[in-house]
């Protein structure tokens, strides 16, 4: 069986889609939410959707010790904070993976619009605050939080993963390889998630636009990238 | 016949990829340069290309008169120069579409990294400069030079479309659609060239890693958008 995988933010939209295709694909998947209540009744969601799964509800805290491996999946707005909280329940040796993006709509304006980030983007912001020997990858801003969620839909599409260790990004590659029709692409080093990260508002002018779950593939890659 | 369309820095690779591509699918095409003679050698060359197109060349200024719908496609340490120069040159009704990216390689840094831009985006520098009644949209930052001045490869891939009005993006669409194998992608208003925009130094890192060239498919929209 392989790691568990915690999920930070668990019980939100892109969270939940993450930890039913992560179930489903045979990973243990710890759903943390600020509240424990809430990620209990996530879990219990999760497992009604995928009965063989194996999903477990707990505290963010409680979540983040739980595996080696985390995806922060919380809303820009409470990034931050959410790492305060976090800092002390880290340890050198863990990834995280950030899909959270500064969506304008964070400080209440459009969520087709993004706002600054002084480290020059939220994975970078991630970086600044995780504890030492704690590392992090960007990746899944381009995938459609309803349609992870809506396990009837068969995904065909990128996922754009961006870090400075390359065995961190084979690390996430393998694991979100596991849920069917995503592939990766090394999109380069942390920094590059300034870029990656204004897909998101780009794709939800889209999905507005065409009135749908629009995602990214990158055209021109050799069979196996 | 369709009516012709001005690239000016056509004699460059994008502009001169386009101008075959569009050549060899009816449209007459008049390239730009800063050089008249180098502009006409590009003509020549792209006759070699496309025996029966319609190609001629001209200074850039000559170009911005000759048609309706101009394509500014000069590398972006040129491009406030180039519409100062041009703007004599050009009159109310008039519609560019501007495929330049800020890239860091402006200023002797990286073509994987952007410079930020007071207007936010290159296109809005454009809007910014052109004189009152030219219209400008914003398009082409995803399609690799080197895949449109290859006529025998295939395309197969989006173009992201941004501009404040509609009739002006199905202009741009009706004309790009016309290349085979590339579709158009409404990405709303112009100031969405800050999102578009960023997608250039995100494929050249994509093919630098994956020696190709890279481009850009927006997945799960109606086959006919």
């Amino acid at each position: 069986m392989p790691d568990p995988v915690s999920i930070i933010g668990g019980s939100g939209a892109l969270g939940f889609g993450l930890a039913v295709r992560l179930g489903r694909a045979g990973v243990p998947v710890v759903i943390g939410s600020r509240d424990g209540g809430r990620a209990q009744q996530a879990a219990a969601r999760a497992t009604a959707a995928v009965p063989f799964g194996s999903f477990e509800g707990s505290e963010n805290a409680e979540a983040a010790r739980r595996a080696e491996l985390l995806v922060l999946c919380v809303p820009f707005r409470s990034q931050s904070e959410t790492l305060t909280n976090l800092k002390a329940h880290l340890r050198p040796g863990q990834l995280v993976v950030d899909a959270s993006v500064p969506l304008a709509a964070a400080i209440s304006g459009k969520a087709t619009r993004t706002i600054g980030i002084w480290q020059g983007s939220a994975a970078q912001q991630v970086e600044e605050m995780v504890p030492d020997g704690v590392r992090v990858v960007s990746a899944l801003h381009t995938v459609s939080a309803a349609r992870l969620g809506d396990l009837d839909h068969a995904l065909d599409e990128d996922v754009l993963v961006c870090g400075d260790q390359r065995a961190d990004k084979e690390r996430v590659t393998a694991l979100i390889e596991r849920i069917d029709g995503l592939r990766c692409v090394d999109c380069g080093r942390l920094e590059m998630a300034r870029l990656t990260e204004q897909l998101t508002p780009l794709l939800i002018g889209i999905n507005i636009r065409h009135k749908t779950h629009a995602g990214i593939r990158i055209t021109g890659l050799p069979e196996r990238v």
